[in-house]
């Protein structure tokens, strides 16, 4: 078998055998294929896609490339969440106590911030003393004991994935549905969870830009996770503005706690109770998604979930004390007030770029060896369709000294549109696939 | 700039600046832009394709990436010849001392065969003592003293190309009209021509399977020699059968001088007379197709041609006694007839078949660091169209001991397509572009 006739058999639109991707990757993994022939067959990839079966395929033997965590020690059924990465997504932080302590474990494995989108290790390291860099023993033993633990990336863990996404990274070819699908899927069932809810964004401040591209991406998981018997729904959301109000990594956990303690955003909200609900009915077997949406909603407000976090976070090292007080959460020096230059309607939002604005002053990475500042962020004021008089602040930057705030500013200004009419309003949640 | 951008650019579809193809260029050949950035661009090219206007860009660029062989020295127009590829093609033996003995100046640089296709740098070393590695001055010189020069590729001429091309050919992109456009002509250009006929070949042995791809490449070429002001002819010819009916090197020696005494094959008659016209009717700045034409078969039939051969064959160190007696090639130990299995018309030929067959006998390579054996080969007994017997031979091997001859026997027989009614003719000459 030859790297060479499989590139061919992909650009002229064949549908490749399950031996010759496993060869593909093996080869990649090995050193024995390299960067140059990934790298076309990639754009092929891109230009000719990849069916549901040769994407489970794909999807297998990456998640076969390295080791797969064993998470049987822990009873029930594990569920797993994943956001396809949205500006201002803390989600993941308010989900998995919520869940948890409802009775279902969560062994939750996140990623770091890059680019528009933060990232929930990022998140969790601005609190004081919080661990995310447990062993897998210890992370076990800790989903045994708190019902969840939230660590980073570890192990040797799907290197197929890591090589190839770099690769993509460089060669324009990150944004294929078959690509984007195995690579999220692959890591997964590496993590070793039993189900999934997956979080996809659709709009401005996702990389999928339209609801169609995004129902596509979605289906494709969920074809993938049958046919790794991995049972999966995917929540579809709207990426048209951040979510929330808080961007940037303290100020997002201060959000997620008040989410927590009941006083959270309205969009925040409803998306945690839509996913937590999807968790619930997948790890309790459950069929009746309004009995799961309530008991979710309960323990929301109850509390409940509250201390499950401080739980979490005490099982992790953490300072506890942050869901009582966040100001024990890092602070920034300074704040500007970004004032709206005119009165009228918040009309759209092109959300990335806020994202990129918070990044500029801190609070994420052009590369992924930058340092982040915990402490940095953005607050926003306005929602689409809200009414803004002309000096009143439409956001508010906190940052330390050096930071290029004027730059950070002046993107905010640009990524928002103001007008006369009012928009049409837009649903949160598009779509909810099971 | 940046390589990820002129990546995704071609990828969506949009047409490149002037400086983005020069920054591209530049960067692969001097290392800052690596093979796997350049793959997924020739892939990209591959699916999006490029506009006339960028293939001339992209063809300056490579020509302009090493040297240019300088013929100002030579006086009068320097018509270059160009085949894309063909089986039993030795026509440049044939043309280049035709139009030489009417004094149009030829400074020819050849390749070497790889796979199916034969080179005729390789065929010329079957002459015992011909140099085709006489350096650019004598090659000049050459050429003012005998009229035309034939010698291998030389100097540091467009490294650009050579290195696209390796990477094209491990990657599944050679097959692109742009690339291969782009190529072709960048080496034209290098090599100082004024003017150029290309012999563009379309069928079974050949890279272009079909007409209409074969006019799109000859199109291409045509605008790229309009851009950089280079006349440029295109003759379209079939390779839907072998051409005359030798393969091999010293073979076609063989049947190129013979050709040149008056008894050649038809169809290699045929077609050098029109590649021969087309290049008289530039070098000479004629308008008269016809009278070229005329001119051309004279000095065909005078033996006019057949002198300037042996004339170029001396000045370049060769022995000119072949040109009377072709005993002197080498010649092979053993020859194998393979003979029809059934009787009926040559229906036609998988031509890339035959020459592969020959190439596995000893006369072409399949890697570029392979030896050939210049007296292997194989002559060919019928053309589509002619009857054949049971038991009659359909053509005769030419091999050294160890030769694998039931091999290449084997694929002969399955190449040819033996059938009870007679094929429609086909003509030789499909079209002629200027």
């Amino acid at each position: 078998m030859r790297a060479y006739d499989i590139i061919l058999k992909k650009r002229n639109g064949l549908e490749l055998s399950s031996e010759e991707i496993q060869f593909l990757i093996d080869g990649y993994v090995k050193g024995t294929i390299p960067d140059y022939q990934m790298a076309a067959f990639c754009m092929a990839v891109f230009f000719r896609g990849l069916n549901p079966g040769e994407t489970s395929v794909l999807t297998r033997a990456m998640a076969d490339s390295g080791d797969r965590v064993d998470l049987s020690e822990i009873p029930g059924i594990k569920v797993d969440k994943h956001s396809t990465g949205g500006v201002g997504d803390k989600t993941t932080m308010i989900v998995v106590p919520l869940v948890a302590c409802l009775g279902v474990p969560v062994a939750k494995m996140s990623g770091r911030g890059l680019g528009h989108t933060g990232g929930t290790v990022d998140k969790l390291e601005s609190i004081p003393g919080f661990r995310t860099d447990l062993p897998i023993d210890e992370f076990i033993q800790t989903v045994k004991n708190a019902g969840a633990a939230l660590i980073g990336q570890t192990g040797n863990l799907v290197p197929a994935d890591k090589k190839i996404y770099a690769l993509r990274d460089v060669t324009a070819t990150v944004d294929s549905i078959p690509l984007i699908a195995s690579s999220i899927m692959s890591k997964k069932i590496a993590a070793g969870c039993d189900a999934l809810v997956l979080d996809v964004k659709v709009g401005s401040g996702a990389f999928m830009k339209n609801k169609e591209e995004a129902r596509k991406l979605a289906n494709l998981m969920l074809d993938i996770g049958r046919a790794m018997q991995i049972r999966t729904a995917a929540v579809l959301s709207s990426a048209n503005q951040p979510l929330g109000k808080g961007i940037g990594n303290s100020l997002e956990v201060k959000e997620a706690v008040e989410t927590l303690q009941g006083n959270g955003p309205g969009d925040l909200k409803e998306l945690c109770i839509q996913l937590a609900a999807q968790m619930l009915l997948m790890g309790k077997g459950m069929k009746d998604q309004k009995n799961a949406v309530k008991q979710v909603t309960e323990a929301l407000e109850s509390g409940a979930a509250l201390n499950k976090f401080r739980e979490i976070i005490e099982a992790q090292g953490g300072n506890s004390a942050v869901v009582e007080d966040t100001t024990l959460l890092p602070n920034a020096e300074l704040t500007l007030q970004v004032t709206s230059p005119r009165e009228g309607y918040i009309q759209k939002f092109d959300t990335e770029k806020v994202g990129l604005a918070a990044a500029c002053i801190g609070a994420g990475r052009s590369r992924k060896e930058d340092k982040i500042d915990p402490s940095a962020g953005i607050v926003m004021h306005k929602k689409i369709g809200d009414t803004v008089f002309r000096g009143e602040p439409l956001a508010t930057l906190h940052f330390n000294s050096g930071a290029p705030c004027e730059q950070a500013s002046d993107i905010i200004l640009d990524a928002v549109q103001i007008g006369r009419e009012r928009p049409a309003s837009e649903p949160l949640i598009i779509d909810i696939i099971s």
